[in-house]
């Protein structure tokens, strides 16, 4: 595949003189040019007072004309909606919190209904005093907030087998990334006492799959936290309410929903969702377990399948998200022509441990295609492999932890479209 | 006034040997007391497979359970629901983002409707080009994120004559924190071209009521922010869909909705916007201007009279929010006993400029009254002063800018009341 693209990284200069603008057609009419435009000359009806206060709503819903702006299932991945995926619609949404609206989410046997009165979360197997926390018992210890994401093992999952979902919400949407609050785990593990022979906890949540999995202790120990709060509320129902794990930099089917129980254990259970599902399948049929950290990662958002150039050539902006289980995110790269050379894009905000990043790259674009790629770097030095690297190591096999650079083909009419070069 | 009360911070250590627990009646119950718990021996409704996936709800809603977290108004502060406040439920809240489905809003004619489509923004008046920008245009020009907060100038006005409103959602809730995705003013003012008479703008909305507001040209190029995303996702309708102006530290009326127009003057225009209202009355008649910035200001959001203590003494959680317009929090006191004795609470996180903290004191309640204060300091060295101090400066005919310590009288029993000590 060759690709001839010539493109410039617009200046701030340029832009602050508008002359990326003025050479590639301008981005703003001047109000000259504006003056037939109605919707400047003639009064418009919003231009009056309206009664439609916030009274009738005191939750407000997103405006009617964002209605496409929402959580999608891929009908062919799941046959039911008892064991379903909902995929966030990243390819709209901008900077780094997922409102909780539209976060992904996955569940195993239903999202189930539980009230606040009903919770109980017991600590028992290897402690000194096994305990029984109802959801007050849990607000009256010292709480901790934290922006993290939460990765599903199987994002991009459908990807090792060649360039299958046509948009990120698909290919990267089994992800959000939210502010929790909660209560450090080893605070009530320690309320518990932890005998010396405890190496593992097995956790478990309240519904039917009960979604049991084993963490070593060191883990539950550092930054494992109780949440029963997301951007501030509480939970929603489909992610856990009113209690989750929250597991920060590991595979989103740890962070036990509508959690029940933690027992201290000698050894992992080994358990169905830990054997029979979220290990990795390699080339020779053997298989990697306990796989746990999602490693370094980034896609383009927009423009993508979903989210295409609709006005030509001139300026634009190109934006994604990046992220690590392993640290922070110290630096993105971009490349329109398909790896052959790269950019560094600018980041949203310094990179923090185990949040997502948002990354700009904002360009000229002459109207040629583009082979748009992303890549992650982390501040343990992990560089984000490109899927050739990726099959080289781990073949073709797997389902999970697929973290490979991704490649949006973009036409000069400005629609993407999922492609693999090599 | 004479409160006595004794009470220790309890240190992480007391909480986790359940040091704390165990001296004031346990915080969870043991695995043995709990084994007639139905919650615990019997097999739940919700431990079986459920058909309620998400993909009957798109954009998932908060549970039914937390119906009550939710935005109120105050039916005698405004008259109609054209012109109406609607506050944040601060009492409910933990962390430090608010949702954009319960985060205040207050318009003056109402919360109109407009499509994207239908957007434009002209850059007028003393500029080389007047510009007319619609959605499309804004979309193409280098984007930030910051999370900042947005108070209004009459957020605890009601408390200037006396303790009014009973609960934090009313005294304190006019006020909300996001991730907002926009454009820099300054990049669309260099667009046009500022010539050199310039010195302020003069910024409104395409609502009935326009909401006019003149800023200096220092603030509009310094960070002013078009925004277009907040929390990742569109614009609620009340919060300006499409695009709204953000205004780091300023008081809210001037984060102009529905941003429609910004013309560059050389004096400010004096609107009704920014005299009849806005202003801040003094003890002698004459009245204070150009107050835009929102001073250091504080509280204790939990508990509070809506959130009043239930599980008796012992290990208690006292939380709240700490803001300042003019930097970043570096430290928040708590009093137990009407200000005179102080601790330092805990930051959830260091303080960002522009943002909410949220703070905590984790203490071990002897079950006795207290009154509750909590205390700002910003990074300028600013710390936020009692409602006496505040009064003997700026009187009792003021509406707005009221950033005194608050005093919750919280009784043996929990419950907690909107007091004033002196």
């Amino acid at each position: 595949m060759t690709v001839s693209f010539k493109n410039g990284k617009a200046s701030r200069r340029q832009f602050l003189t508008g002359a990326a603008a003025a050479g590639a057609g301008t981005v703003a009419a001047s109000v000259a040019k504006a003056a037939g435009d109605p919707l400047i000359t003639e009064k418009q009806v919003w231009a009056q007072a309206t009664g439609d206060g916030v009274d009738a709503t005191p939750y407000g819903l997103p405006i009617e004309f964002e209605s496409d702006v929402v959580r999608r299932n891929v009908e062919w991945l799941t046959a039911d909606t008892i064991s379903s995926i909902n995929f966030t619609p990243i390819h709209a949404l901008d900077g780094t919190i997922t409102p909780q609206g539209c976060a992904f989410e996955r569940h195993h046997s239903g999202a189930i209904e539980m009230r606040k009165e009903d919770y109980r979360l017991m600590i028992n197997g290897l402690v000194d005093t096994p305990l029984v926390f109802t959801y007050e018992d849990l607000e009256r210890f010292p709480r901790e907030n934290h922006v993290y994401f939460c990765e599903c093992a199987a994002n991009t999952g459908m990807e090792w087998a060649g360039a299958q979902l046509n948009g990120a919400q698909f290919t990267h949407g089994m992800i959000h990334n939210m502010e929790y609050t909660g209560v450090p785990l080893r605070t009530l593990l320690n309320e518990a006492g932890i005998q010396t022979e405890g190496k593992w906890v097995y956790v478990e949540g309240a519904d039917a799959s009960s979604n049991g999995r084993s963490i070593p202790l060191e883990k539950a120990l550092d930054d494992v936290l109780v949440a029963f709060k997301a951007n501030g509320e509480a939970l929603r129902k489909e992610h856990g309410y009113p209690v989750r794990l929250v597991v920060p930099g590991w595979e989103g089917n740890m962070w036990v929903k509508w959690l029940r129980r933690i027992e201290v254990t000698n050894q992992a259970v080994e358990s169905r969702e830990e054997t029979s599902k979220y290990t990795d399948t390699l080339a020779d049929g053997t298989s990697r377990k306990w796989t746990w950290v999602m490693d370094a990662k980034s896609v383009v958002t927009s423009p993508s399948p979903q989210a295409p150039i609709k006005h030509g050539k001139g300026p634009l902006v190109i934006t994604g998200l990046a992220w690590s289980g392993r640290g922070a995110i110290t630096r993105v790269d971009v490349s329109i022509d398909g790896g052959k050379n790269w950019q560094e894009a600018r980041l949203g905000a310094p990179g923090s441990k185990g949040a997502m990043s948002r990354f700009y790259l904002d360009i000229n674009w002459d109207g040629q295609e583009m082979f748009l790629q992303s890549r992650a770097h982390d501040d343990t030095g992990y560089v984000q492999p490109t899927k050739t690297q990726l099959r080289d190591v781990r073949g073709l096999n797997s389902i999970y932890h697929n973290n490979c650079i991704q490649t949006w083909w973009v036409r000069s009419n400005g629609e993407a479209e999922n492609v693999e070069i090599s």
